[in-house]
């Protein structure tokens, strides 16, 4: 069993929406945080990285939503780096509530870039030795995320907020270009319950950036295609499953 | 001396811009919540304003920065109601390293605002009573703020994520609009050493905002003046003294 790493987090206001609900942006930003805590626990942060020529990159997220933490409301979050092999790096992490409850599981891919050549590297056994997980032969695939068919398509710019350290815009503000095109009225009624998101491309200051979006809904199911594109090009699709919420 | 209260804050990555530095919205995000958490402790809180038809607004922000804090680096947020008078209440927060030293201190004034005819109400007593701050005649003014003369103008759309659970833009929204019309390089090389902001009127999801920037440069300062409209009215403008940042 390889190592798994908790903190605690009181849910502010400010990383909170209308509903009085955790933004995704926000969790996904604080998953990441104890994911960089583990590693620096071990002596593998971005220094250690970084000095091998390497960045970590996030390519797939799969997220599982039981209730998203409220305003005010003190969670604990956990990863776990749970296999490796050649390529890519699983990692979960959860969300749990001060009863134990399950609020939240998170499926995630990293791989291991090369800063120089911007591209992929195998993973190295001195950066995940330390996590003590498994290594696997097989390549575990997310599922598939269905095409956007008939779509509408919502401009927006990349802020100097919105990028990072690495000068990328961070994976956590696609959440809000694909969120936000779906509407106040879209959003203030109803919670995501799964999404499967993928990142292709890293977007960067100064871009133009498409959200496209499709809503699709019968008397079961609503969800939702996303796309976001930089001149055309695909950067990261996305699949939500929603459910309505009641105040 | 009226109560203070303070608590510690843990700055996180994505609390931070590309040099590692707590961005503005952030700073002024963590210092409300550290006043909320202080009416909460006292009984004051949004609940009991809200019960009596009332909501606190914000309308004047001075802000002193000595060093911004840093990623990963723990901080104590402190507030102290200062003193009040028959319209305003005056209150002062820091921001100080774990060594002592002021970070930053901002002086910000607070008025009640009837939930209903959206008009200032008087402030009263049952609300300020335990914070035992001062009772003043006099008004204290901000300083003056110096209009923009040749202005450039970037348009912003309010975004869902923007509002907040009173369904206006949040105050810390506006930093992010008035700074990121400098642009990257400016942002990259400078950084606010005094911040003088004014908020005029909300701002609701749906309107088109325009957010107008003038920078005022000679040999010994650095200077940039904002204002934030909506369909040509004033709803917010600021002047920010600046210095150069180095890595």
């Amino acid at each position: 069993m390889s190592k798994s790493y908790t903190i605690p987090h009181e849910v502010t206001y400010y990383e909170c929406d209308i509903n009085s609900n955790m933004t995704i942006s926000s969790l996904l930003a604080a998953a990441i945080l104890v994911s960089e805590k583990q590693s620096d626990a071990l002596g593998r942060g971005s220094d250690f990285v970084h000095q091998l020529g390497l960045g970590w990159v996030i390519t797939n997220y799969q997220v599982h939503i039981a209730r998203l933490p409220k305003t005010g409301e003190i969670v604990e979050f956990t990863t776990q780096a749970t296999a490796y092999n050649k390529y890519f790096c699983y990692r979960n992490f959860w969300v749990h509530s001060q009863a134990g409850e399950e609020l939240v599981k998170i499926e995630s891919v990293f791989v291991l870039m090369d800063q120089t050549t911007r591209k992929l590297s195998h993973v190295r056994e001195e950066v995940i030795e330390p996590y003590e997980c498994e290594k696997i032969t097989k390549i575990r695939r997310a599922p598939a995320i269905e095409k956007i068919e008939q779509g509408k398509t919502i401009p927006y710019r990349v802020r100097f907020y919105d990028i990072d350290g690495n000068q990328h815009v961070n994976n956590a503000v696609y959440f809000n270009w694909m969120l936000d095109a779906l509407g106040y009225d879209f959003l203030k009624g109803n919670i995501p319950e799964e999404i499967n998101i993928r990142f292709d491309k890293e977007i960067e200051y100064g871009n133009e950036v498409d959200s496209c979006v499709e809503i699709i809904s019968d008397e079961s199911v609503v969800k939702t295609r996303h796309e976001i594109r930089v001149g055309g090009k695909l950067c990261s699709e996305a699949n939500i499953l929603w459910k309505s919420f009641e105040v």
